[in-house]
């Protein structure tokens, strides 16, 4: 007879989730143990909860459907909140299992005890349970892995108390079908539509599905008819970008430059997207980055049907004819042909060391993008590689990255995946070199050690501090004692190498490109925004030339004076 | 005119919290520029929150104080709130510092949004405050210092809004007067005296505070009047021992063998500590650990005055005149003077590795244990080593030893610090290494590697699983690949060695104890418990060998048909 925990693995298979990314504890050896009965079963053992939890959100961006994890009770969610936020910010659907001590312990107060739930609700507001049967503990989770699936997509969490896990005689449950995306009116597609042929400054601002496959060429295909541009939120779960697939502009982290990609906008389509909003707020600055005037119209709500509602609409304006005249340009594309640029002479900076990686990044590669500020040429400079998915920092919490690229590579091991990563970051979540190594996972990390904060550098004038004194400026400097991170992969189980020159770095990536398994390259390179010399706005401005190419020549061209 | 970061860095200082342990972000850019404007302040900066909070326990195990920690947002206090856990249920004092988005932002729904305070009640059930103006930010705060310093101790969480820090004119408050201990009433202790005195077999079950200094010590004059055993709780937060320090008998982690430890007791006085139960709950054992007929008197209640209400206890019991006859037996005693062992020959194991610890310990040493399994041996072996302070593992997180040991050397400048550390319980907070060797704190890691999970592979018996498969016990396994934690430590800037021999891990440790700064000595060992070999209860009872060695002895005697 199949105890509690056999039923759960058996229901989770038959739900279609077939990898569990895992740091278990007692309370979960039930669990462990039936790993042996459920051999559809992946478990992927993590050293720290946190590359569980982004291991699962990474693995859900490439295949739309959630993987569980397995933590152990208060504490061990807590070290995969941080990713789990960043899964709920973009929608991306989890199923979280958390061991917890058997039903008839918990009033004795032991030592792990703690109220699990109120944890849980920061990033599963929308579907927490703690099972209180073994008998309805398989359908608990069934339950759990349609409301995570969606649409939308969302973090649910199943507590699951030992007690149950070892009870005999417990049967799996049939799974619940996922609820179907709904069509959009027609009425409100035509409202679009009708607002996208008015000849006016108009926008689509896609989000969550909307960025890749199908969703994203009905997009561009409103966009070519219409002249409305193509803007992408800030930080996209996964964008499909590359040679001949539709550019698409991303609203800038920095609220100065959003404003002024956005200045001018009579007409914005909010698609599978919330209307942007400034990352954080500064002294005197607005929060809300819709231009005043702009009439924001939202074509899907929650659960809708993206795909299918984005080519509705596409159909619909070119049945509809050309629109009326107005002063709308074309929206940049991207060239048709891959073009990737150049290994480039000089020095290794961040830029060239951009650069350097989207001259080789392979066909189809996984992007996983947690560069920060070293990486903010490298849209520009990938813009005419070879065909790629980008994966960002959804929720804003570091240390997403490597777990990312952990469950991309998972989900698509005949894909290579390429983790881009700032030093600082990288730190959160360090132990995902392990995991890669285990899973011999084809993974190629970057890191871009620029010994700092970077981003905090320019946050700290962006806030209005003026002049930071030299005990502020420590809390911001990673350079005493400097990282290592050949010695840390090393230790970790993956071969690493330190490249100084763009020369290097291409021979180093070639390497990693062409042998199996995980791979890490060390970028030593100065901090982008020259920090300490960075005086607020102005500056900030002036930064420009590092975005990417076209974004960065246009917005130049809109702030001139 | 101060801002309200430098009013609240000020009220910190002034109420004599001193030290803060940080991961900011930019929601806290002011409080980190406000560092400068009060020099009596010390900032910590660690790489990963779950270091910051690990660290403010150690601090406030070794001052009574509390420290700060500054975190950025839900997901900060996520990756801090394993050691948050750790010292709640220890009752220690830490006041975290949360950073918000600004008051005017947070409807906005930006990415980093999300329920702070849900999160904190896990860890701060008692005391969790949003600011809502700056002009009440520092009382606040001086409020958020009082509730964490108790008595008893607690978490007190702070969340601070970003605009209340950059408001200026914010004078800082007066710092708010914690609660006094309550003296216990006479008739309380003298129920518990007259307890003590009928010649029943009793014991003094210590937690808390009663562990150390004048308490401890009173606590000892008991037992030598009364005849009475005295037992520490599990997992103390800090117990004071060694040569000529009143010898306590810790309560055993395996209930098991707790359940032997404390068969026949008559009476059980609980001294700041809980009734002993069950660390997880097993199919078919008890979770309540006091045998059946034994009578349990609370000596003290919450915000009671522990040493105080011992001292008292001690001069009645004395008083008193000598106990009624009966069949109790006195305690074991310490050696008087120092007895350290000798350095062992033969291979290196884990027991000899604790040996040879033991053996060079110096004399005030701090010893934070996260050894596990492999450190099961310490206790007898540094029984009588020079007096020292130990600080286990309180709420069963792991992770907790490496960050402990950075609170409790930024808090004993003056006092070596050994941290003692499972290789998989090492890399939850690996991160630490680096703070270690930014502040150059004189800490000797000594990371036990035995590639496994080792208390996992006990826990999957003792749960019930006679025969783990191949899958299941690759959840355990921590050897493909093998962790070079010389390699980590060094990549982190801490110098570090690999110690193949007794001999070596001598040399290493002499070495360590001699040179300032920070040390890491790796040493790889099989581990204790045999994993895969042991069958359950007669196996796990067969370890008794390995327990401290009076206990082993004693318990072996009490469980011999």
């Amino acid at each position: 007879m199949p105890s509690g925990a056999q039923a759960l693995l058996r229901t989770l298979v038959d739900a279609g989730v077939t990898v569990c990314f895992t740091n278990p504890g007692t309370s979960e050896m039930h669990f462990v143990a039936a790993l042996d009965n459920v051999p559809e079963m992946r478990a992927v053992l993590a050293l720290f909860e946190g590359v569980a939890t982004g291991a699962a959100d990474g693995y859900a961006r490439m295949t739309g459907r959630p993987a569980a994890t397995l933590l152990h009770l208060g504490p061990g969610l807590g070290n995969g909140l941080a990713n789990l936020h960043n899964a709920r910010r973009a929608r991306v659907p989890v199923v979280n299992i958390v061991g917890d001590h058997a039903t008839y312990h918990a009033p004795y107060d032991a030592q792990l005890q703690s109220d699990i739930e109120t944890v849980a609700r920061n990033v599963s507001p929308g579907w927490v349970r703690t099972s209180t049967s073994a008998e309805s503990l398989p359908k608990d989770l069934a339950e759990a892995v349609a409301a995570a699936t969606g649409p939308p997509g969302q973090v649910a969490t199943l507590i699951v108390p030992a007690d149950l896990s070892w009870t005999d005689g417990v049967q799996p449950a049939v799974p619940v079908p996922p609820a179907s995306p709904r069509p959009v009116g027609t009425e409100a597609i035509e409202a679009v539509r009708s607002a996208l042929m008015m000849g006016k400054r108009s926008a689509l601002l896609l989000g969550g599905s909307a960025l890749h496959g199908p969703a994203l060429r009905a997009a561009a295909r409103i966009a070519t008819t219409t002249g409305a541009q193509l803007f992408a939120e800030v930080f996209p779960r996964r964008i499909e970008r590359g040679a001949g697939v539709p550019a698409v502009e991303r609203i800038a982290y920095f609220a100065e430059l959003a404003s002024v990609q956005l200045a001018g906008l009579e007409h914005l389509v909010l698609v599978d997207a919330p209307a942007p909003v400034s990352f954080f707020a500064y002294p005197g600055k607005k929060s809300h980055l819709v231009p005043e005037g702009c009439a924001v119209h939202r074509l899907t709500a929650d659960g809708d049907d993206v795909a299918g509602t984005l080519a509705v609409l596409a159909d619909a304006v070119l049945a509809g004819g050309s629109r009326t005249t107005g002063s709308v340009k074309q929206p940049a594309k991207a060239p048709k042909t891959p073009r990737a640029p150049e290994i480039p002479q000089g020095p290794l900076t961040a830029a060239s060391a951009c650069q350097t990686i989207a001259a080789l990044l392979p066909e189809g590669a996984i992007v996983s993008d947690e560069a920060n500020t070293s990486g903010v040429t490298f849209a520009g400079a990938s813009a005419g590689s070879p065909p790629h998915d980008l994966l960002t920092l959804t929720g804003g919490a570091i240390g997403q990255g490597l777990p990312v690229a952990i469950g991309a590579a998972v989900a698509c091991p005949d894909r290579p995946v390429v983790a881009l990563e700032a030093d600082g970051s990288a730190m959160y979540t360090i132990q995902s070199l392990w995991t890669m190594a285990r899973e011999r996972l084809d993974v190629t990390v970057v890191i871009f050690n620029n010994r700092s904060y970077g981003i905090l550098d320019v946050e700290l004038q962006r806030v209005g501090v003026q002049a930071a004194g030299q005990k502020a400026q420590a809390q911001l400097d990673l350079a005493d004692p400097a990282l290592d991170f050949v010695a840390l992969s090393q230790g970790l189980g993956v071969p690493a190498v330190l490249a100084s020159t763009n020369q290097e770095l291409a021979a180093a990536l070639r390497r990693a490109f062409a042998e199996p398994g995980p791979h890490l390259v060390e970028v030593v390179v100065p901090p982008v925004f020259s920090g300490r010399r960075l005086k607020a706005l102005p500056t900030v401005l002036s930064a420009l030339e590092h975005l990417p190419a076209p974004l960065g020549r246009a917005l130049k061209r809109r702030i001139a004076p």
